[in-house]
């Protein structure tokens, strides 16, 4: 079907039109497509501008559409926008026509696109705040269960659960609020009105239509309107800065997995085993959510790639970009429903961790600032003097190392035994942030008073919306 | 030279060593990682955690250092942080030894890349605005300067140079506040009093310490403050939208300059000679401009690249992220003074513009869009009636096509002959965001409004950095 | 269906197997699984491992399967090896279990999409070769048909359509060679028998199963061959790097496209038209090719960024991989045909180029040249002298330059003025590969033989694989 | 200074001159530009092109600057290459102007780089000779060596020392052979004489001129060879998938060298400590050589971005792709350097190792293998059997397993207690590239062979280039 070339093109052959076209992918915008359409017309409509009957009839035909939009799809057009004219010219006959006055696909399509983005930036807020509560629900049950963690991945200091629950929230959080931004100055903008590029003599109240959609704004200049991706680079960074911050997280959590940590029992449904071997139990879910990490900086590359020194105005190469994007989006919202069901069934071995926190050098940082502050012998000094001995004994047992430094510093040997105690070192980290439960837990609080605001700016964007969707 | 390692692993090969050594990218970071030890050392002074007079010259020899940092680039060390204790310790003996109580590099190279980065980015800012600045009054000189703008490459629609020259504006705006928004809530919060990972037992007041080096906020949790990059990740991802973005206008430019469409003059700065061809005038600073957008891109792809998957804690992986950010960043601000440079001193051909805004059509949309609401004909089958009419007359004289419109659908001739002049055309366009001279100058008010309120933010900015910067 | 880990792991929820399941793109490569399990199956059979009856069964089955694949993707599971071995359960009871000895889905699925990237490769060779046989052709017709060609989009020296398309031939020579190369020696070697990782206790013998697939060699290394994806990372890059060299072509034919240019007449098919302006004619097919070496980059980006660090030995990361090679080869091999079906049908504008020639200085530098040769200036003087007479006059007429010179130099006017013709110039490149078209009629006659044997391996391998498919 | 501009522009500002200078990166390429110099002027002497005397001059004046390039790079200039005129200019006056005669800095540029890039390859092959030679051998120490394999981090399979090392090997053997295929068929051709874009009238011998340099043959086209920058983005793609195939092994060791794992004794060198935490030992030489490969996707993606859509002919873009590749050869030198001093020193822990094979499920594969052969059970039951007995045993004891399948399946104990001891194990392993020790020396003595053919071929490569450099 040759619609819109016919008059000045004729027909062409099916392989380049197919090679050109985005039905496929507007599969995914349909309905933003349609309501972008409805708008117009209604607005075409108020504004007198085309016969109230004929409009009313097309309003009807596109209500109808959006109830069965497959139809579209069996039509064969450059695009989805081409497909509802010749449905609709088919359903309606000429008066359809009136459809297209003061619109081109270049602001239609892009407002479409910018409907869609917000949704899905709303839907994954909407998934990043059920897992916040999720991480300072199952921080406050551990505040207190100990968690060796690592630099370099060799053992560092000691710390709890909760404190590196939290890290990720507080991590989710920022993340929670420069999508908020993004979503408010970059995304939610009308660009309808524009024309092809440079406005229409159809005289649009731009403003009138922008409120019909609920767009929260304009991007006022026509040129930068059509032609602009801003608004998708800008996201589609945020989104795969996200992705490659959480692949830390999957890689953590499969390295704890092994039997040589065996710092953590995942949920069974996140295991697969092996049609070979009989033993294995394979932390799968994890392993494609960091390989999604990967796959996002491929996503964004090619958004970034395809747009760098295309001509301004719209060319097609910004179609393609599309599919890209909403790719991020949509498993980007897939890897937090399954992170969250992951840490949510998930367990940490307390025993394990206990063992560990005695089995290794973890508190023989805080043993040296100990020396250092109450016998005050410079920093450096007292870190070399504790590396030499742990050098010379060549031991993980921390007591050993005391003993041998009480020796040679002349210190009461039970002072320091006492100092390096597991038990003991969390509550002698006076520093905001630091998983000493009981400045852990005020952390908590604030971070459940900072999740309920971003909780409510959610709920009234959904409900704008009209989605039935709960924070939480 | 093996200062750190000495006590517990000895001297290392210079192989190695040189390898893993950031050193040479530290060079750029020198002086703020000088400041935040400066803070540090004073705090822990107003603590009473190390003696005063120790304390004391350890400042005084750190600000002997930070009036000639070449010094410390003699000394072979890991890091600057290793290369500072060595050359404190060469001039202060013992007492240097209280500077690295409750520090650790984890916490104090992220601190200075944060401070390093916050100038960079108000620098960017204020190259942004003084760009900003000249576009909207190379805006209002050219309200009616004709531009016949391109979709697809393909001459769509007339215009004006004030369009064009707005929509870079107004992207720019958008780009200043989100890049104002990721600085006040990613870059500009401390990390300090992190300790390596899990915090420190020496009892740092976070938020004092945060306030001597200016910065406005925390972050919070110590594992999140010593690990994440992500604050580097999304800098960057809105850095390189940004480059990418302007590679677009650079293409256009470049192309513009070409003899076969001949509309502006490049500055002869920007150009350069062939050392065979006697004739060449290559526009050489927006081919390096365009460029920059796709080397933009491949420094985010290698940050994204080295962030993603590396377990949670600080990893040396981190360390090869900055000098990609530290480029970006550079980078742009000088693309974006080589940007204003050549839009400053360039000329759009007016004579040439308005010839070419006769020799094709440029006006037939308006034209099509005026007999369809004037003469009630649904715009899809007014947009056949006209391309049948092209096709047929296979000419580029808007008047020959007035003429036949006229005869064919029985119009008055002369309301299309009328409609279709440039001067009419640009008038008829009502719609905001519009090239029409009128609706232009309004947006240009408003635009400086906004440019006003955005420096003074910049204002306020510089001041506090204690930089002498003028905004514009 | 949890087939596998139901002895070992129980159930799963439907939501974490769907997010780690592969079956959707598998169906891209379930004919390759199939082929590899009947030859696994056949040799345990010849090898007397399995009773034959069983073996016999089991390969009867799989021919059934292999006629209605559809039926695999109703089953739920968590790739196509699952999903086959379900169904052959249900179809043939215990028996079916014969099928997994010394095999593992590790050297099972990778032998597949070996295959699988053979196939696709060799059908990208093809596509390249026909281009390459159009692109002689179209050359050998269009020797003296003059095309000004440019450097920086500045008009430089004076060329030959069969100059210009013989450059894309040249190039694709280049890489039909290095594909052959990857195909050989990266590509076309058997993982089967490898076992998960370290091999199997099942005689296998490696060498004879790998011939019954018509792999040409070994992956030797059982943990190379299981983990390895540097043949996809090695294809992925040269298809990319074809994407992207070709992208440059698509631009210069879109710029070619420009009313300005006005160069050539693209064949109406690769045209498209806009919904609202009546008269544009929008080169898209060369937009989608631009824009696809930018999709290209990303796919890259994402599989190396997907098995960046990795461990070795199989992790599930590596099965997202897949998808992004396949749509690398797939999408290259249409953009080929796009490619061809544009350069067959366009028109270079003859009546354009001669007038373009005319028009601007082109054949400025054969001037300096003869000068400085004939004359005994040296190069640089000629250069400069010639540069300041255009300078002085400002003209684009070469006549006008070559009096000037005469006079400024002393030297006949009417020898420069017969230096400068166009048709005389092309003569007087002496240099193999230069536009001069006796010289270009032997490079053609060259790249013929070297076609001529290129297509003859091409023949040789699609006879192999039994597929129907000519050079050409 | 303003040489080459001086007569059409006059002078520039600085600003721009210096963004758009390569000044800075072509120090790495100054040798070659000079080599290719001095090529072309002894060729236009011989070709009587230009005065004898003159062209000695400056070939003297060339020699004497090749052993002090300095004084090159006070000089103020677009590139090297104008740099050296004013150069030769300032010491031979007049004469110095032959120099140009036939040249295009397009040409010239290129053929340099490509010298370079060949340089840097065959430098590169050196190295993963010499790494190759390395695991060879320490392969042969430990043929007998236990080490536990893991798939998805989970152990797997019992293998040893030489299979891990000889994967290694193979892998560096498939890139050795594609750099070779690469550099001959792709970097090692001569685009000299090709002019700017389409040739030039000076006669010169194409194929005379490119043996003068060593090239191995043309790249005829003149387009091609000034235009394509193809052998940087395959040669930079094939560095980059050996990157990113190396940091896979980084990560192994980084894993292994943890507390944890323990499998590992790093060499002390490679290790770096905390100033912050007396215990820690940090292997991070492993931790840049895993972030290389994050880099390097970087550049390799700069490169791609950059090329990609540039208009054929060459353009000041392509100049920013350069130091890219040469980053990319130059590092990954380096990166394989440090690996090589790795493996020689670290070692593997046989006792660790050892007590891990009892310590886990590592030859529960061997066993069902055993018990489905010997006991004629379809694999699949045998498998199901099997994981059923570990799930409900919950244990890692393989002697328990081997006794509670005997009682369940009426087997002899003893036949399956003496096929799960690791002893036994590999030696049953007979496929072909397993780590059984028998078949692993007849591997590595076939490697030892085709290593043997590789040195050859690189010391005939490095004898020619005159560069003294062992293999191995």
């Amino acid at each position: 079907m040759t619609f819109y070339r016919d008059a000045l093109l004729g027909d062409a052959s099916n392989k380049v039109v197919s090679f050109t076209s985005s039905m496929e992918e507007d599969r995914l915008i349909v309905n933003e497509v349609i309501d972008v359409l409805v708008a117009h017309v209604k607005h075409l409509i108020s504004m007198e501008l085309i016969p109230p009957e004929s409009g009313n009839k097309i309003l009807t035909a596109l209500d109808n559409l959006s109830r069965n939009t497959d139809e579209l799809f069996k039509i064969s057009a450059e695009d989805v926008h081409e497909a509802i004219e010749i449905y609709l010219r088919n359903t309606l006959g000429g008066e359809a026509g009136w459809l297209p006055l003061g619109r081109s696909r270049n602001d239609h399509v892009v407002a479409a696109l910018r409907l869609k983005t917000k949704k899905l930036v709303i839907e994954c807020v909407g998934e990043i705040l059920k897992l916040r509560k999720l991480l300072i629900e199952k921080a406050h049950q551990n505040l207190e269960t100990l968690l060796p963690l690592a630099t370099h991945l060799q053992l560092a200091q000691i710390s709890t659960v909760a404190h590196y629950l939290m890290y990720i929230e507080e991590m989710l959080r920022d993340f929670t609020n420069i999508l908020y931004y993004t979503l408010s100055d970059f995304i939610d903008k009308s660009p309808l009105g524009s024309g092809a590029i440079a406005g229409t003599t159809v005289p649009i109240d731009r403003f009138e239509l922008a409120k019909l959609l609920g767009f929260k704004g304009l991007v006022y200049n026509t040129l930068y309107a059509t032609s602009s991706r801003d608004f998708i680079s800008v996201t589609a960074s945020i989104i795969t800065s996200l992705s490659v911050a959480l692949s830390r997280v999957a890689e953590d959590f499969i390295i704890w997995a092994t039997s040589q940590f065996n710092y953590i029992e995942p949920p069974s449904s996140h295991l697969a085993t092996s049609s070979m071997m009989p033993h294995k139990k394979n932390l799968v879910s994890m392993e494609v959510l960091r390989a999604w990490g990967g796959e996002a900086i491929g996503h964004l590359a090619a958004i970034l790639s395809v747009i760098k020194s295309v001509p301004s105005g719209y060319n097609l190469d910004l179609q393609e970009v599309t599919k890209h994007l909403l790719r991020l989006l949509l498993n980007s919202i897939e890897a937090l429903t399954i992170f969250r069901d992951f840490i949510k069934y998930m367990e940490f071995k307390d025993k394990v961790l206990n063992e560990e926190v005695q089995k290794y050098l973890l508190t023989v940082t805080d043993l040296a600032e100990h020396i250092s502050m109450k016998y005050h012998i410079p920093y450096r000094d007292t870190h070399k003097e504790v590396a030499s001995v742990i050098k010379k004994l060549g031991t993980t047992d921390i007591n050993l190392i005391c003993f041998e430094l009480s020796k040679k510093l002349g210190i009461n040997a039970e002072d320091l035994l006492k100092v390096v105690k597991p038990e003991n070192v969390l509550r002698t980290r006076k520093v905001v942030g630091s998983p000493n439960p009981q400045l852990m837990l005020l952390t908590i609080k604030e971070s459940e008073k900072l999740l309920d605001n971003d909780c409510s700016r959610y709920s009234a964007l959904v409900e704008e919306l009209g989605i039935l969707n709960e924070c939480k």
